[in-house]
């Protein structure tokens, strides 16, 4: 073992934690190794998750504008049909296009970027295939798999995740979603906007728990007004094949069969922590078995990090990035550390959804006061003339002790960009007075937070 | 005289500037009265300036994307045209909410509204019609009108300026904009999207001064590629009819006759002070005649305001709302002062052009040391899955001696929102690491200046 390869730090998998630790260490000086078992780098993420997700729902939202554009005096004469092929092969073109840029990236940053299998030998020691490879640290950046849940006859369906959508070039005429989550939400909004028959079917008596309640009911009730059912408070008990076709069968509120060319289960994600020897390191747990870490990405072994979707905490690519940031810092022997007050989540339907902090339903359950501005987006005079026929909601909840702003939550195109200074806010514990007298450029739509605030 | 009205604040002017003083100081329990003398509230910018031009813009955008759909996946097989008479009276219709909405805010708030034109007789009177009311404060926020340049027969030909573009039904075959300021550009923008063979006619050498001019350039040559045609560093010396067509005579660089249907003069805007009485106020100014004011919006008389464009210091209209806060929190005796170096300018053409802060230029003349911080927007995943064959830069300029943020620079869409949070870092005095540390959500197109910092 003399001529063993020596590194200063092994990245398990190349997502947005694994390529952002990579690459950001690698700068720094650090030897790097990253180990990326499939055939591409950039993960769930790059691969079949964010990226191409909304590369189809931004064909969709070109697609639902054609159809719109009369009403912003565009007269289109013939057909606005989506060419399905053509939506799958570009999507597939941006995939490339930004694999290849982060493959590039880590390796301009000096990155080994070996494909296979990584297997945790010993707190130093990592294999894939038949070498083996020392390094003085670990990062864990195994990812999330979807869960499927134990319903019957399951496996004898040709269910969906979230990776077959990402390929469909035929369209089915019905679709059932099963779970009304990010994932489910978004295909929920790409199928019906493609002309499908979309059924989403959610055991709890809401869909996007992580959101804000009232603005996830006025989301739901935009998707109902076109066409999309939704089931709540609804179990599916069983699922089999009907011809060609599958039966799927609901309980009990609302108890009925329904027959669709599709199922597509979306019930969550699970983190990804086991089979690769990472239980050889015999790392410190909770009672139900995670893996502790401390704010700055450590487990009970200090050189073994654990980032991303694999520590189960927010399950988000830029939880991840952040998480990745924040490790390669403690690495560096720099301070920081993050803070999970502060992450964003959006929908990224048509129209989009984001929200920062706490949730109204949150702060209430907490028994937290907190003062609620609110106003429909049609007070921004940008977002009137760009939205013809719908309207949304700009929810602040603030902390009337200080001041200090407990969430910001956007209905309405395009919070996801709209969030990124409500992101912001949080973290640097601005007040609402403060924040209001910065110069909002007019017209926005970012604008409603002035106003709102 | 006994039965003179008597208000607490008298504002002139119901434009961004006028109407944002009227409410708050009326919500705060002031008695306010405002006049306008046109038939409607809320000035050139929400009449014939950023509201009309936007929505105008906005139905170009439709009508480009449509255009783009294929790239998109999205098959469009018969014609695509814009209804013009469709677009302008839906501009109409979005103007008319928002003038509505504004006038409902301002009886909401129990603002006294007066229509006619004011005149001030004294500091502490203004007149209107046959009445007199007396006022404790005024607040000038009289706005700005175009400035025609001297041409050799500028008056024997129907020129436009930025109005009657907006009420345009019949696109011109071809239209010479003089002046390549934003004005210019937006409208170049809009009438190249229409049909029209457009013509910018720029005196100085470059288009569009306050914006930086690496993305001036890129964005120039993106429009001299969709056919917008320009002649810089060119002075129009002469105009004159042609049969029912404009001869524009231009020297001496570029000297040439072009002959066009439509000429349009956006060669900037002048300050409205005179002619309603603020000259017989006496107010000190400086050597050019300008009046002085401290960054409470005060001038040499303490209880006269000056607000918005008629001050000519930023001739924006987030500027005059933002004037016209600190304007009414000096009046309720609070702290507040108006910060010019974080005022964002915005192009709204297609793409959007966005900047806040110094400029590269402005720095190297003024010797200030910079570290210049710059990518691609298709570093940006978003971006790229939503504009193909575009691309567009983000740059960030940063003191090399503590990090701050000098300025932020974006050609790319959606530049005009993402620009906010930069606006929101200049102004809060953001060091470029710590910036960097915030969750910025994926994917998004703002992530680029996470990827930038």
């Amino acid at each position: 073992m003399d001529d063993i390869e020596r590194y200063d730090l092994a990245v398990i998998g190349a997502g947005p934690a694994g390529y952002t630790a990579a690459e950001k260490s690698a700068k720094a000086g650090y030897k790097v190794v990253i180990f990326e078992k499939s055939d591409h780098m950039g993960g769930v993420c790059l691969n079949e998750g964010c990226i191409p997700t909304k590369t189809l729902l931004y064909s969709a939202k070109v697609l639902d504008q054609a159809r719109q554009a009369s009403k912003y005096g565009i007269a289109i004469s013939g057909e606005i049909q989506p060419d399905m092929k053509k939506i799958v092969s570009r999507k597939k073109k941006v995939v490339r296009k930004l694999v290849l840029g982060i493959k590039q990236r880590l390796e301009n940053a000096g990155v080994k970027i070996i494909k296979g299998e990584a297997y945790i030998k010993s707190s130093h020691h990592v294999v894939c295939d038949d070498s083996c490879y020392y390094t003085e640290n670990i990062f864990v950046c195994t990812g999330s798999e979807p869960i499927i849940p134990p319903i019957s006859g399951i496996n004898e369906v040709p269910y969906w995740t979230h990776r077959e959508p990402l390929e469909c070039t035929d369209i089915p005429k019905s679709i059932a979603i099963l779970g009304g989550g990010v994932i489910g939400m978004e295909f929920a909004s790409y199928f019906n906007s493609m002309g499908s028959e979309v059924t989403v079917i959610e055991m709890m008596d809401e869909v996007l728990p992580m959101f804000d309640e009232t603005l996830v009911v006025q989301l739901r009730e935009m998707y109902a007004k076109r066409g999309v059912r939704f089931l709540l408070s609804t179990k599916v008990t069983a699922v089999a094949m009907q011809g060609d076709r599958i039966l799927v069968t609901t309980a009990p509120t609302q108890e009925e069969k329904i027959v669709v060319d599709k199922l597509l289960v979306s019930t969550g994600r699970r983190k990804i922590t086991t089979g690769f020897g990472l239980e050889n390191l015999k790392l410190d747990t909770d009672d139900k078995g995670n893996i502790l870490q401390n704010k700055r990405m450590q487990t009970s072994s200090h050189h073994i990090y654990l980032c991303g979707d694999a520590n189960g905490r927010s399950m988000l690519a830029h939880t991840a990035i952040r998480e990745a940031e924040v490790a390669v810092q403690t690495l560096l022997g720099r301070t920081d550390e993050i803070i999970y007050q502060c992450i964003p989540s959006v929908l990224y339907a048509n129209p989009e959804l984001a929200g920062v902090g706490y949730t109204e339903q949150e702060l209430k359950a907490r028994g937290i006061p907190y003062i609620l501005k609110e106003l429909p987006m049609a007070y921004a005079g940008r977002f009137v003339a760009e939205n013809e026929g719908v309207n949304g909601t700009c929810r602040i909840l603030i902390n009337p002790n200080d001041q200090r702003i407990w969430g910001v939550h956007i209905l309405g195109n395009p919070a996801s960009e709209i969030i990124i200074q409500a992101a912001n806010a949080i973290r640097l514990k601005r007040k609402a007075n403060e924040w209001k007298r910065s110069i909002f450029p007019h017209p926005t739509v970012g604008e409603i937070i002035k106003e709102c605030l």
